[in-house]
């Protein structure tokens, strides 16, 4: 017998990130936010974490939803809640892609695509975005993932070109708005104005909840109601729930940790440029950048050695770049340092 | 354009038990434990809520893992941890199930699996058992799934009797041991013996942990495996894997609970026996009970505004009988006084 089914047995497992046990490192090689969530966040957490751990969670994170609805303009039932938005990403190709269907994404974008593809025994059609990682012509599939800004380019696109492409696709469209509250603008409304589109949200990046595991999609009610209808029933853990409603309740803390990541990005790229760096202009949290002198995957190591984490990806398109995520000034102080340290 | 899959449009979602918002419910309806988790994992849970936040949790829940194998005596390849058990549940159904394949289960049972197979979009293969709920012949299923011991019922499964089940079946067999921290044994060695079998545990309702939803599996590496490779990669929250990770180093506080847990229902039982109902032997922290006088659904809403919360059922086997949790001596106190006021 063979028990486990044909196509799982020959799956490749996505490789997150390294989450280092090792002490005093600098970690720019996952995007996360170098900064605390709000002391009103982590206070809330705490007082959450008493007898109460006991019951269920909400299962429809129904407080959650409703303030995420107000705050977008749309209804309750145009948001779904997921265990991070990786969840919510699975869910759409077990909802809109029979097996046999096809996924289609642009590369490089979020190397997880392809793995949820494979997942569902689906056909990926990937698309290569042009050189300068602008958006290129689709094809057809039954369902589209877009990462808006990219990964790892760090590439933000116009709200006006992703309508475009949302009106050229019949079946649904994915807006993967990871990293978007680094970005000049977001589109958000092409969800609630088109009937395939979808936008995925996280709290994990920008609200600094990765450890919590929050993320949610907005669109057309018939669409979240799909979802809905498949994931678990008690997807969000309770303090995860907790832990987002407070960071709606305290936005500005985190805004202005955005301008700040904006500005420090600002000032690595003039400097990366000084000693040598192609950078490539970013509206995300992080900077993909082709390194003078070595490999890519060489100053990876390099840097390793100084205790600086950094992301390369095997892929053709981006094997001559390293993925830097923008920590905090200090952070960034001791990347520079050891980038100067590899280069003398 | 359809957008969403033909048997996604018409599934029907799970109905979790009411997780009411109201105060000073005596809330006996989802088989919560009514004690809180032990003092060093509220504190663990309270210390681990600062500024890691930001960061991803460990993607394999390692550690939890290795604690996990070491309990019960196994490799850490032979353990997959999970968003609650209900994840793993789901995670089953797709990697052994092929879509149109077989999914069995008795009945009654957890009323989770026939959705679960409804998702998936295998037939449902239902094995009432027998009047007394216990086990019958199977059928032949690419999946089964045995609660054991059983809900509603409570009724326990001799490890004996359980094998014997397991050797008839070629597939996949789940042993879903939920409530098997309130029962007289448990069958995770033919998790460790079959190349066929998985046991299914949780922390949420033994552990006092619904809220932060950790579950896992033991079985075989080959399956396990499986599951692992199509898993969300960050499945696992953090604070979650905090809480586990914790609460097995303090089991000897759950083993008193464990203990008084019983001795409660010891009580409960005999209390209501002399009050006319008709108590099944359980194995579990609920009670399966037929009352006397007034419908099962009459008695449910007689309690509802007496402030009690139980469980009714409308699945025809049982919808003669209340399903009550056991809480603890002052809630069951209350449950009880309710019971004489509806009868008197």
């Amino acid at each position: 017998m063979k028990h486990v089914r044909r196509h799982v047995q020959r799956l490749a497992p996505y490789v997150p990130g390294e989450q280092p046990r090792e002490r005093g490192l600098i970690k720019l090689n996952t995007n996360e936010n170098p900064f605390p969530p709000s002391p009103k966040v982590l206070k809330a957490v705490r007082e959450a974490a008493d007898g109460r751990l006991r019951l269920y969670p909400n299962p429809t994170a129904q407080e959650l939803r409703k303030q995420l609805a107000r705050l977008h303009g749309c209804g309750v039932e145009n948001v779904i809640v997921g265990n991070g938005s990786d969840e919510l990403l699975a869910l759409a190709t077990r909802a809109f892609v029979e097996p046999g269907g096809r996924i289609q994404y642009f590369t490089p974008s979020y190397s997880l695509y392809p793995v949820l593809a494979d997942i569902q025994d689906a056909a990926r059609f990937e698309v290569p975005l042009n050189e300068d990682f602008s958006l290129t012509k689709l094809g057809r599939a039954s369902l589209t993932f877009v990462t808006t800004p990219n990964a790892p380019s760090g590439r933000g696109y116009a709200t006006s070109e992703l309508e475009k492409l949302c009106r050229s696709q019949k079946e649904v469209v994915v807006l993967d708005e990871a990293y978007v509250d680094f970005a000049e603008e977001h589109a958000l409304e092409l969800a609630l104005r088109f009937s395939n589109v979808i936008v995925s949200r996280t709290f994990s990046k920008a609200y600094s909840l990765c450890f919590q595991r929050v993320g949610y999609f907005v669109g057309p009610a018939k669409l979240i109601g799909a979802l809905d209808r498949i994931r678990d029933s008690y997807n969000v853990n309770g303090l995860g729930q907790v832990a987002a409603l407070t960071t709606l309740r305290d936005l500005p803390y985190y805004r202005k940790n955005f301008r700040l990541i904006k500005k420090i990005r600002g000032m690595v790229t003039a400097k990366l440029g000084v000693l040598g760096f192609e950078v490539l202009p970013s509206a995300a949290n992080f900077l993909l950048v082709k390194p003078p002198r070595f490999a890519a995957r060489t100053w990876q190591k390099k840097l390793r050695e100084r205790k600086v984490l950094v992301r390369w990806f095997a892929e053709e398109r981006v094997r001559g770049y390293l993925r830097v995520t923008i920590g905090s000034e200090r952070e960034m102080g001791a990347f520079l340092r050891a980038v100067r340290g590899v280069l003398r």
